[in-house]
């Protein structure tokens, strides 16, 4: 039997294990485990990008507060934000499912259907998969290629000292909204920003065009989309970088609804926005020289760009300024797998890629 | 609630009525759902090929009478023979797993030293993935990718009629060994064949070396990889191809090993031969011309390649003629999915590729 030390943990660092023991350096593989998506050289200029997801239910969705429609089109956009984060353009889709006995064909396609509606704005077509059986509920895996200009991928590992840290949207809405389904009380707010709150989690967005455009303009030095929260994702960042990093907590992108669910929920809003998984906003690093050219990228785009921090030596470590001027170690507050108070409704996960 | 006409059923063909509604035409993709593998073109000369499986423990395996290693194995096998199908050569593999809390770091080894033992030896790299928990036992993930010469590319819908139909190795060793490890009482077989059998259902070959001979030579019309059982994988075959097919009952290569299951079970040699899936042998078909070629490079690649019948006029059906020559229909015996007497240890599935 396994002994304590040896389960699978939060703590335990099982993918990059699976990765020192199992992968190996092959001429046609640009990046293996360890990004948001694995890059194949296809030539000289083009890669492909491969990515892959499972969601179970129960573990990464709950039936009782999603509709088989919405879990697939966010199944799909953790996917396409996947691809986004590499800089590239999404291209086919391939979907595996199991699904109970005594399923209707209609959930079915109800399901394809929620992963369609977010695909095919991108022009991703569907190109194959596997169905089958499951004596327990629904898994969903979806793997989605790309491709990308091979000397214009955004990785997670290109980020310098000096480099500021910029992130697109608001951040912990979707947390919010998870919360706000699985049964938190939040009275004071109002029925319009409830739903507001309620649509980022159910209907999130790739940030498609944005990473494309600071890859193909070599506007950013790194990039990863939120989908473990930004103290999480940041640390991805910080460790394939070799760097350090500075949060301004005043600085980070809020939406008006998180301000009141953070007031009705009596929860600093800080830690909400930190800890928020599933928004697939884009964190990446930029050089400062490109701080003008990002705010007008912004504009044009119609999506905010918000500068929250830099990138600093990695003896420094991944810290956070408070309001009143103190500094602290960053909190780790991303979504934990494996752990032992499991939130059926989050999205807990640890990506290989 | 669904009524009992719009089930999930095993009649009900489901991926045929997704593929149809959810998938488009797309310039870079030569074939989408339908068969062993997805094609998308990379260059005038070279395709990719993708393919993907969702494998869940007590529908696909069972812990009970395989090790994770084993499953591992399969698993990677059942992906490999897919790329096979298709004349291609295998080149990166991706890999989702959900498993249960409590689950030992070394248990998930096992797995992944089980998927590169089968790997390994084809070259096959592991290049990215996704590990989360699950509620309900091992779920597991695999997309694997090959390439291919375009314009040697093994569909399922290239036989015409007046091909021969031929089958490599022999079949339904592996369906004898399930029976066996599913408690299958055979009191009079010996431990050796006994031991044969189970090992067939445990680590099957992928035929690669013989698949893409057969590609690059231009020697086989058209392909598919011994799944879900001769009888099926045929109709398939028959379907994309829109021919018909006898096949002679006394040809069927079958081993001593499940001759003598046959007859320690008091079941019919052929019903075993034409039903049993995940052999992963390849049933091919390939213009008269090319009998002498291949018999001869069945001997060079020591692997006995038979001709077990002929293509014929759609019109015709699938038929079996038997030994005292009398014809029938072919029995439709392969796997079936969602059926009520689902066997938790086979490993029914339906392709959507």
């Amino acid at each position: 039997m396994a002994t304590a030390s040896s389960l699978v943990t939060g703590e335990f660092r099982l993918i990059g294990r699976l990765a020192r023991r199992f992968s190996r350096s092959h001429p046609d593989v640009a990046r293996g485990i360890g990004d948001d998506a694995a890059v194949m050289r296809i030539s000289d200029a083009t890669s492909q990008l491969l990515t892959t997801d499972l969601l179970a239910q129960d573990v990464h969705f709950d039936l009782r507060t999603a509709t088989l429609q919405d879990i697939g089109y966010k199944a799909a956009v953790a996917n396409l934000s996947d691809i986004a984060a590499m800089g590239g353009i999404p291209q086919a889709m391939l979907v595996a499912i199991a699904f109970p006995p005594h399923t209707a064909v209609r959930q079915v396609e109800r399901l394809y259907q929620g992963m369609m509606e977010a695909c095919r704005p991108h022009g991703v077509t569907l190109i194959g998969g596997d169905t089958s059986s499951s004596k327990h509920g629904w898994f969903i895996g979806i793997t989605m290629t790309g491709t990308a200009a091979s000397r214009r991928i955004l990785y997670r590992s290109g980020a310098r000292v000096g480099d500021e840290l910029w992130v697109s949207g608001t951040i912990g809405d979707a947390l919010a909204g998870l919360q706000l389904l699985g049964g938190r009380s939040a009275r004071s707010l109002t029925a319009r920003y409830r739903k507001t709150l309620i649509a980022r989690h159910r209907r999130p967005t790739a940030r498609l065009a944005l990473a494309q455009a600071l890859a193909s303009r070599g506007l950013a030095t790194a990039a990863i989309d939120l989908s473990d929260g930004l103290s999480g994702d940041l640390a991805h960042i910080c460790e394939e970088s070799r760097v350090g990093a500075e949060v301004a907590a005043p600085l980070l992108p809020v939406s008006s609804a998180l301000r009141a669910y953070a007031e009705a929920t009596h929860r600093p809003v800080t830690q909400l926005a930190l800890q928020g998984g599933e928004d697939y906003e884009l964190l990446f690093t930029a050089s400062p020289s490109a701080h003008g050219s990002l705010i007008r990228l912004g504009r044009q785009l119609r999506c905010p760009l918000t500068r929250i921090g830099r990138i600093t030596g990695r003896q420094l470590g991944q810290r956070l300024w408070l309001a009143d001027g103190s500094i602290t170690p960053m909190p780790r507050l991303s979504y934990e797998h494996f752990t032992p108070s499991h939130n059926a409704l989050s999205s807990r996960r640890r990506r290989t890629r």
